[in-house]
């Protein structure tokens, strides 16, 4: 069903007028490999908020966008300032837990304030977006080269051998603009000619894993193996997981980590089994604010998602959507927990790996102010 | 869809000639209760491997039935001994990891021994069948009177809000003959007016906790959250379990509990949260001959059971099967994990409560003898 070629990066502006931002929309993958057209902030809203792009880094590039789209809107508004603000708040609720969104919304605010001219704003606007997707792709590679490095210590004991590594959900290219966080070691290791193998969370109720870092796998010709949730623990107390490698929505500035439901559980069986278990952050994703990630707001999702599964009709080549649950049943949505610094190995980011820790946060990161540092939210 | 009255029990016998074993053919809930004939030793084999029936205890019944007909089929061939067993093998061959199993067979063929005389051996046979589903029937009972003591001591604690219990797969009434191992407790609380709420696991791949635990609490009227398997620790985490109660399908000497895969994440979660995690056991998944968990075999099952998935197609009210994966993904498929006994709140029996440990069973058991102690397996 993938007719097109795949596009090597997740968003792209086409230079149409009106501007139009296209991206892959990862709900009709792994099957279906479509390509959206935003053409409004509001649309940009919806992408996010629908889930059309998802993960941290990917969300943040599309809401900067989704400004520079709300900004060309505006300056053809009566009033375009209320417009604006408007647009941005609309951005800004789009998705409850990625720190990403409001970072990206925060800096075109600042770089916007430079000029009172609503074609300069516009200029200013594109420029920002652009910069922030290609900071994104330099990010993400950094963090791929650090990681590489965690990769090749183990390759280098375990000659000929694949390393195993397990992910959860997906901080593959398709939750970045490139690359990917969490994956990017592992394509930087499979080009090197290090033999690995991936361990894939399918990542229920979505089924990122199963969908998205899946088919990003088998695109790159990368070897790997989908096993439902409840599987990782097993692996590791067996010796099957070398490393476990998997990306962050927010990072608190003490190394909490809230990333996709189910996280938690496998640094708890990475731990109990000795077997690491780092996190891969652009430092985007990192709330200075905050502590104590118990604290972080748990976006829950709608019901739906528990009670209906979609999934290609094998017989009619079709995407289909089927009840998993007893029509009396009640279900529950939480889409993300947090994972205490205390069961994490370290945090790669993309100027090098450090302990989960305010410390080991704020060597690599001097510059960010201390101030913050007694408040916890 | 559910159109016939359900029956009580999940397993019973139809005094036809020749003899029709029935069961519920659990394959096809929540969306439909169907009922399936077992008029073959053969087809004893088959409902067990291809689970029609599942869960420890419900396997031994299905298994003991299924001696006796093999039983009835011998005394009908030229060679009923060569017959006989050829058909307990087949039938111990069906499921790799259910103790229950051999041990069904076990009983069955110490109790053959008594007369070499084939219509004796076939009244012999469906008598010990007969009371291997009374006594599982009354173990279940015993194991909910004391499960219920736990439920109280927390309502006591929380007078007038919901007891929060949080199970994973199915250790219910569907996977016994009647009230289950680790609902038994429950039914009884919800008998007793106790307000009780369920989170139950949907526990993936074949989601017996969405499609069989759920069905089974709406039957019953008992409040109920299905929520997907990541969910747990982030519940843990926020205070909303009070208790874990979760089956087995074999439990070692020392107390280390091999249940459905996934198990061993939430007693991580719950040892890392002080949630106490207790396991309900008929004794007679007891291993008393192995002390390491980590030794059980885990049954591996086929992979199609993870790249597809069965549902209710809601326009069309018909059972599909769905793909989740892409085509070009491997998938592996481990029915059971492991839970060490450290993480193990205690053993919920027939004979009571005791610690997850060799001393703590030996003491509610101590006709079993000591001789096994310092083998493993």
């Amino acid at each position: 069903m993938n007719v097109a070629p795949t596009p090597r990066r997740t968003i792209w502006l086409q230079a149409t007028e009106p501007p139009c931002v296209q991206v892959i929309d990862q709900r009709h993958l792994p099957h279906v490999l479509q390509i959206a057209d935003i053409r409004s902030s509001s649309t940009a809203a919806q992408a996010i908020a629908e889930m059309w792009v998802r993960g941290a880094p990917l969300i943040g590039a599309t809401a900067a966008y989704g400004v520079y789209l709300a900004v060309w809107e505006a300056a053809r508004q009566a009033d375009p300032d209320g417009y604006l603000a408007r647009q941005l708040t609309l951005l800004a609720h789009s998705r409850p837990t990625a720190v990403n969104l409001q970072w990206a919304i925060n800096r075109q605010q600042q770089a916007l304030i430079a000029s009172e001219d609503w074609e300069t704003k516009e200029q200013i606007a594109l420029e920002m977006a652009q910069s922030i997707v290609e900071e994104d792709v330099h990010i993400c590679y950094q963090i791929g080269r650090y990681g590489l490095g965690l990769i090749e210590e183990i390759a280098a004991q375990k000659p000929g051998v694949p390393v195993q590594i397990l992910t959860h959900c997906n901080a593959g290219r398709m939750a970045t603009v490139e690359w990917g966080t969490a994956t990017a070691p592992i394509y930087l290791a499979h080009q090197a000619g290090i033999p690995v193998h991936v361990w894939v969370d399918e990542t229920r109720p979505r089924n990122q894993g199963a969908r998205i870092t899946a088919w990003e796998l088998a695109e790159a010709g990368i070897p790997h193996t989908v096993i439902v949730d409840n599987v990782g623990g097993h692996l590791m107390q067996h010796g099957r997981v070398d490393i476990c490698l998997v990306g962050t929505d927010r990072t608190t500035r003490q190394g909490d980590v809230a990333n996709k439901i189910g996280t938690y559980l496998k640094a708890l069986a990475a731990w109990d089994n000795q077997v690491p278990f780092y996190v891969a952050l652009p430092s985007s994703t990192i709330d200075w604010q905050l502590r104590d990630g118990l604290e972080i707001p748990i976006e829950e999702r709608g019901a739906e998602e528990v009670h209906f599964i979609q999934g290609l009709d094998p017989d009619q080549s079709v995407v289909r959507q089927v009840r998993l649950t007893p029509a009396q049943s009640e279900a529950a949505n939480f889409a993300f927990d947090v994972t205490p610094a205390r069961f994490v190995s370290g945090l790669i980011t993309e100027r090098g790996i450090c302990a989960a820790s305010e410390a080991g946060l704020r060597a690599l990161f001097p510059e960010i102010p201390q101030s913050d540092r007694d408040s916890n939210s």
